[in-house]
């Protein structure tokens, strides 16, 4: 985080507050998260029951990914994008949870996925409102 | 175009059909494009007239690349998230071709870039609009 | 491809060969069948049986759309790390298509993917002698 | 660190070791580093010199992702593939930082960069031997 904020600064017209700092790395978490939830998954016996959660979990990593990527860069910014970006993010971290929490007593991995796309959607949501609607 | 329908009907509970066919490869097409056009923009010699040309082509390319990828996916599939998803890259695309269309007397790469995204768009429209609102 | 081959002809010091444009296309089409493929394995009844399959599936879809990013690019290009770059794919590309080849007899979607990974490996393979070694 | 070894550690067959966790954090944070440099280096006034950083901070960022998405799946790993794309990981970093470098002095963004693909570079060479050559 504090390595985060530091490059972030650095960019000519920073406008990096705590908002968006939080939401990049959460975004990065929880795609790794993700990643490492469908690798879980997959290793399990009962893969057959994992399928959904695999799906989303690889969704979810994309769509994580691609937003930390957008979020990451200041230059020329466009709020009304990136409030689109934020949305959709938030959304594949709601769906990914809700599956992932119904594994969650059976599988530590999607226990630890579950909270984790929840800490990206709230941040996700936290940063579209400071945006303003 | 055809391979790609090939390759999408043999999952086990194939649904694929023409907007959807058609949605992945403009994704695929238009995040391929937007990654040649920034990387053109950059090797301009008015380089600093096209900073916000680079920076909404890197970020489409990273949305169209996630959205062909979740599109893909038939398993499993959440007309919800596929909705949002579908809505942010239509967005992504129409912020990346006003853009581009103001550089197009100028420079062919943006030219092409509009048009593959104006098309990308459409496709993400329809897709939605088959899916129901 | 004529697409593709328009869009890198723009660049304003375009350097594209064939050999160029036909890697490039192969990376993104292998890119998609293997995203296409590991999401048709996990909606088969024996998905326990593919679960190496899938594994492979998911790194070389990664590979391959990181690949075609990076040949994309011919601005500042850098022979030493295309060629490293090329190396790995083709080795990504090898290690699905043998994997697939083993479920080419039971299914359609592997059958076709291990096609797709031999020709990007070659496009690969062709493209790196092409620079040199 | 602590949170990405808690859920390495939740795979049935978990494998994971300093050398691996500590390689798949470099990678993220590299490829973060490598998005934001970019993109702070499009918004400096010297944007024209700038040109080959911009170039090699996207390539390293695609390769760094790609990487820590790969290294971060443990069902039926690849020690030959894994070889090969921490060899590639390792050349992206390298060139990178070469490029990096020269413009520390001048742009704080690049001596972070700089110091963040050397790290890359090391965690990778130091996985890759553990893995044997």
């Amino acid at each position: 985080m504090h390595h985060l904020t530091k490059i972030l600064e650095t960019h000519p017209q920073a406008t990096v507050n705590e908002a968006l700092a939080t939401c990049i790395e959460q975004c990065l978490s929880c795609g790794l998260t993700c990643t490492s939830c469908a690798d879980a998954c997959l290793a399990e016996e009962q893969v057959t029951q994992l399928v959904r959660c695999i799906r989303l979990n690889l969704d979810c990593a994309d769509i994580c990914d691609a937003t930390g990527r957008a979020l990451t860069r200041q230059t020329s910014w466009d709020p009304g994008l990136a409030r689109s970006i934020l949305e959709t993010c938030a959304e594949a971290c709601r769906v990914c949870a809700q599956e992932c929490e119904q594994h969650s007593d059976h599988h530590e991995h999607c226990r630890i996925c579950a909270e984790s796309c929840r800490r990206c959607e709230k941040a996700c949501d936290d940063l579209r409102r400071s945006i303003g609607a």
